[in-house]
């Protein structure tokens, strides 16, 4: 945290002030996206950042962020960005609900790719819920990083719970990893 | 995975061999152990890990493993640690189901200790299902970490599901962390 206190106020934006000034931060508790969660070195998982949010996120400092809803961003978490320095990818997947689900495995391959680059680290994946979506990009990761099924799917269902998807897991089953290049894919790295 | 060959051979005690030599470690998937996540940087959490779960383990590069159950360490375990040069750290604390469950603040208290001193990481905190002992450490941990409640609950009963406990979360709301020195309580280090 090194922003100036000037900096702070805009944090107040559309909700609570999270974090106001240094010394009255001292005071104050963090809130996490929905559904925050570590998935790596430098790799954060989540559902959408609000305004609440952003004080938590600066702890992180964060490079970049993937979104993988197809919406224009916000205007509020495009200032957050430029006022961090955090680049936005943003790789739009349209959240349809089963039987109609079709997960675009384009899309979640050039997000992968962005997800490998430690270049983009530390990077924050979110959706809309960090569920369905992040849960399938996630799920493929861990496939390069050679979890087994039950693992991933037991990852998967943690965030999902009552809302798994069972084509977002046969998505993750069939998804071929042979095809894509191993960066960094040697499962954690500390 | 620095460990020679003849090493490998070991993991296969008491289970399916997860990692033989390295040339057929690239073949062989990783068993991460149950309700297994990464909780901060160098910090992990699961269940009581099996065999099956030792070639996973290594990739950690672990340092040290916070056990938080009384009985004794198994063997087999104890081998892999030594193997590994992990320490080990044992807390126990009785699993006592509600209404009588009494959750000891002292080791909860000394736990962290250890999970706060970088020195120990990278650090695996374990108990046997990676629910209700090893939830109430990370709960802390976030508190130290000046989460608010309500994602700290979330947490919690991500990994607790249908088993989740009352008593574990008000234990939660009720640890006193001004009284604790705030070793790198800052939130996330990456």
């Amino acid at each position: 945290m090194v922003a100036k206190p000037s900096r702070y106020a805009l944090a107040s934006e559309g909700g609570e002030p999270v974090v106001a000034t240094r010394d009255e931060a001292e005071e104050l508790l963090f809130v996490p996206p929905l559904n925050f969660a570590m998935v790596d070195a430098g790799l954060y998982r989540s559902g959408f950042p609000e305004s609440a949010n952003f004080g938590f996120l600066r702890t992180l400092r964060l490079r970049s962020v993937l979104c993988l809803c197809p919406e224009p961003y916000p205007e509020a978490n495009l200032e957050f960005l430029r006022e961090n320095d955090i680049r936005l990818f943003q790789f739009g997947i349209e959240n349809r609900k089963e039987p109609f689900a079709n997960i675009p495995e384009d899309t979640i391959r050039e997000a992968l790719k962005v997800v490998l680059d430690v270049r983009n680290r530390p990077l924050l994946i979110h959706c809309k819920r960090g569920k369905h979506r992040t849960g399938c990009v996630v799920g493929c990761l861990r496939k390069l990083q050679r979890w087994c099924l039950t693992s991933i799917f037991d990852e998967y269902r943690r965030f999902a719970a009552a809302k798994a998807r069972i084509s977002d897991q046969r998505f993750i089953e069939r998804f071929d990893v042979a095809s894509m290049k191993r960066q960094s894919a040697g499962s954690f790295s500390n």
